[in-house]
């Protein structure tokens, strides 16, 4: 039995519903893009309305399995438009029969056309009996191959991580990471913010150069290890370099679009930044997404409304277009995640003050019902268990902390009337601890050129670009960073942040 | 006469239009987030509906001046939401003033409270009656700003990068950009595309090393630039590096997403990539953007369809959503542009073959009116003379040719039936030349690590983790590649690609 080739194929029959018209504002524009098939989760979500009707289907396979004596198997069809996949029964007479029985199963890929039948089946309303089937590609030898039907660990994924988008777990986390991109576009576009892209390679080194990587080209003429040296012969001759001077990842957006921030008003970033930090543990990447907006005109408490609005609108954009993955991470990664998820939106963020909760730590009660490693005390920072109890044990919902002392926060935060604290804020969420931190911006230009020699030791000279945004129509302005893989983190439940990115970079790891 | 603190100022009386509630499918969160100040986007485009009411604004002079014999003074206040100011009045016995006054005018900050008045000036509807004035922070010295009120060359912009976003050009470059940004989102989301975050460090060099950028933490440890190194001394060391192996900067998300896209089917990334080519033009960048689609089960027409689709969605929503912006790069940097636009939008894209170019352009009336430096044969890559040539004097809309000898093009392309071109594409455009590259991708295991050794002379299996692709449920699959500053370039008409992005990098330029 000949298999039909790709371009024999004929069109579905069902529209394909998820290419739209190029229908904006004005004109339409007929879309040229069609898929030649139909998606899993545009066929599963019409429910039986599609009974009857001849549909195409391409996929991979999850499971194949033969029955009845070998008269015909079933295929799950899986692709990646949603967590389920849909069952195809393949009887013995249809063209491509052989190929199904010969692809190899779990892994292989097919092009499938029949017809969508009520099924008999518990937990599917239709399934798809096949008409023709085309292999695309088998699998040649099961036994290699790293994704095969049965249970994988997490760290077996991340092995393979070119190959674990085809896993439950990684695709749901993949999934709803797309869908939190969109809701964090979504929500700053809909307030009026504008994206700004600010660098990733950076010269200056503002916040610190310590845990940045450097940038350099120096090793394509100097591979044998021999750097040029500036004359005294003690350093690297950095104008040799592709960039004239020492060049680094960035650590944060935030300097740059304060640049953005003080002309078109609020502005958001949303990039990867970078940490050269050897740590090499379950919360921390050398490489990870950041969300940064800055609002003009704004002080602490409008930064803390927006990364409470934000927070909420992603956890119910994730329950209102994720709720098939979410229900996974919720059976299988966290129980109780939907229940979180649903708190977090319906009571308003507990607000407290450093002191306050330095305080609360410290009551007898709670220092016994922590057993904290360590007891904290006014000026120290808090430490990931401190937060945690605040959050998980004591409120049982996101608070956030403010007013911190100026001795434990950056240069550029706002200096209280109390000349003790600056109007910083740290949003603590259950299940991740912080996964925001913001604010005020300090506008005043002698305050801050007092910081910057006070906070770094350095000539405020050398900041000039960024105290320029102060000795010129200075304003009031606030801003937050918000870690994108925590938030990832936060509404799936998944533990581990090198599982909730593609290709995670930890020490060590920079493969793929 | 005292002025007001921040927090003394009352709320808007207008509800701000842009802080929408958090609707979305089932539940409606009240956001937290207000503006306490209506944007001049929102207040322009009110018309006269406003008349009569006090709103609250806050932002930059553009312009101060005295008038009425020192009894009055407008201010032009812009807060970058859109292109236009709005006139302020302010009469000598309002308070604040005298603070106006003296706030050195363009580029001071202002918060004002003020009636809407119609306006008796022309090319306004309404204007502002002050009632109350705030100085946020004046411009001490006028004479050091570098955004006075003086027409400023392209150059001086770029060496303020950090202010450029108070002039006209870069406010609406980056409005533009922003748009565009948003645009990618919806058009890729719209049509079920997943957006998936590549990575930026790689330790993976198949796309050839030459031209990028390493990544490292040696410096730290050996800033007297001897590194450490192998036993035989002839190299550095890596195995002390982060990464314990040499990494990089990616050139490209394709290779890594297109393993999403053989598990979750149509992916798409946005992101930073990175050349450290040593070319100091106004077309190229060492740090730049890219969006890359990748479709499953497609082939070149599908990608061609959806390249011209998405090019058609861009304009569309540059002229639906930044009319005043493309009005002002229409009349002030590219005459014509938005005609150029509009006819990107009306006509299909011409599809030639790269064969049939190579002829069309070696007809002797096109040799003669494109008087090429390079007369071009068979097999030689088509210059930047050429695909000019094509798209603005031949055809004079976007050209898409295909179909391009294998010499010249990467390995992972399609092989044709004819053995001797790939199923690759090019996009041209009329002012910028390719915007968009793309190929039907090789999904035949056997033809792809032919092609490997061929044309890069490396043994197949250091691509193992890519092959792996083709070894396990292979499936045809296609995709291209748009350098997102390139596309901003064409719809503002701008000539140099420094002028698109907020902070450009470029051989010897990495501040800020």
């Amino acid at each position: 039995m000949e298999a039909l080739s790709i371009n024999d194929i004929k069109p579905i029959a069902v529209d394909d519903a998820t290419a739209p018209s190029l229908s904006i504002h004005k004109t339409t524009i007929q879309s040229l893009f069609k898929r030649r098939r139909v998606r899993v989760k545009e066929l599963l979500g019409a429910g039986l309305s599609l009974v009857g009707q001849s549909v195409t289907i391409k996929g991979w396979a999850k499971t194949l399995r033969e029955a009845g004596a070998g008269a015909f198997c079933f295929l799950e069809i899986n692709d990646g438009s949603c967590f389920t996949g849909v069952q195809v029964v393949v009887n013995k007479d249809i063209p491509g029969f052989e190929d199904v029985i010969n692809s190899g199963g779990t892994g292989a890929s097919f092009a499938i056309v029949g017809d969508v039948v009520e099924s008999p089946a518990k937990g599917q309303l239709i399934e798809i009996k096949a008409t023709h089937v085309t292999v695309y590609g088998g699998v040649a030898d099961p036994a290699t191959y790293a994704l095969s039907k049965k249970r994988h660990t997490l760290e077996h994924l991340r092995e393979n991580a070119h190959l674990r988008a085809r896993s439950n777990i990684h695709s749901a986390a993949m999934r709803v990471r797309n869908a939190m991109a969109h809701a964090t576009h979504t929500f700053f576009n809909e307030r009026g913010f504008l994206y700004i892209h600010t660098p990733l390679i950076t010269a200056s080194d503002c916040e610190g150069a310590g845990e940045m990587f450097a940038v350099t080209t120096l090793f394509n003429k100097h591979g044998d290890g021999n750097l040029p040296k500036t004359a005294d012969g003690k350093s690297i001759d950095f104008t040799k370099d592709f960039f004239d001077k020492p060049a680094f990842l960035t650590v944060s957006g935030q300097l740059n679009v304060e640049t953005h921030c003080c002309a078109l008003s609020d502005c958001y970033t949303f990039g990867p930044t970078f940490r050269a930090e050897n740590s090499n543990t379950a919360r921390h990447l050398a490489e990870f997404w950041m969300i940064e907006p800055e609002i003009a005109f704004a002080d602490l408490a409008d930064d803390m409304d927006l990364a409470e609005d934000y927070l909420k609108f992603c956890a119910q954009y994730a329950l209102d277009n994720c709720a098939e993955d979410l229900a996974f991470f919720d059976k299988n990664v966290e129980s109780g995640l939907l229940d979180r998820l649903k708190a977090t939106i319906d009571a308003p963020f507990v607000r407290l003050t450093y002191t306050d909760a330095v305080e609360l730590i410290n009551k007898p009660e709670n220092l016994k019902k922590g057993k904290f490693t360590v007891k904290p005390k006014w000026g120290d920072d808090l430490g990931s268990e401190h937060e945690r109890f605040i959050t998980e044990q004591i409120y049982k919902k996101p608070v956030m902390l403010y007013n911190y002392p100026k001795e434990i926060k950056a240069f550029y935060m706002r200096l209280n009337e109390d000349n003790k604290t600056v109007a910083a804020c740290d949003v603590l969420v259950p299940k991740i601890g912080e996964i925001i931190g913001g604010s005020q911006r300090e506008e005043r230009l002698d305050v801050l050129e007092a910081r910057i020699k006070e906070a770094t030791g350095h000539d405020p000279a050398e900041y000039g670009w960024y105290t320029d945004l102060r000795r010129y129509g200075t304003v009031p302005h606030a801003g937050f960073g918000c870690g994108f893989e925590r938030l990832v983190r936060f509404v799936t439940g998944i533990e581990n942040i090198r599982d909730v990115i593609p290709f995670p970079r930890w020490p060590g790891n920079a493969a793929f």
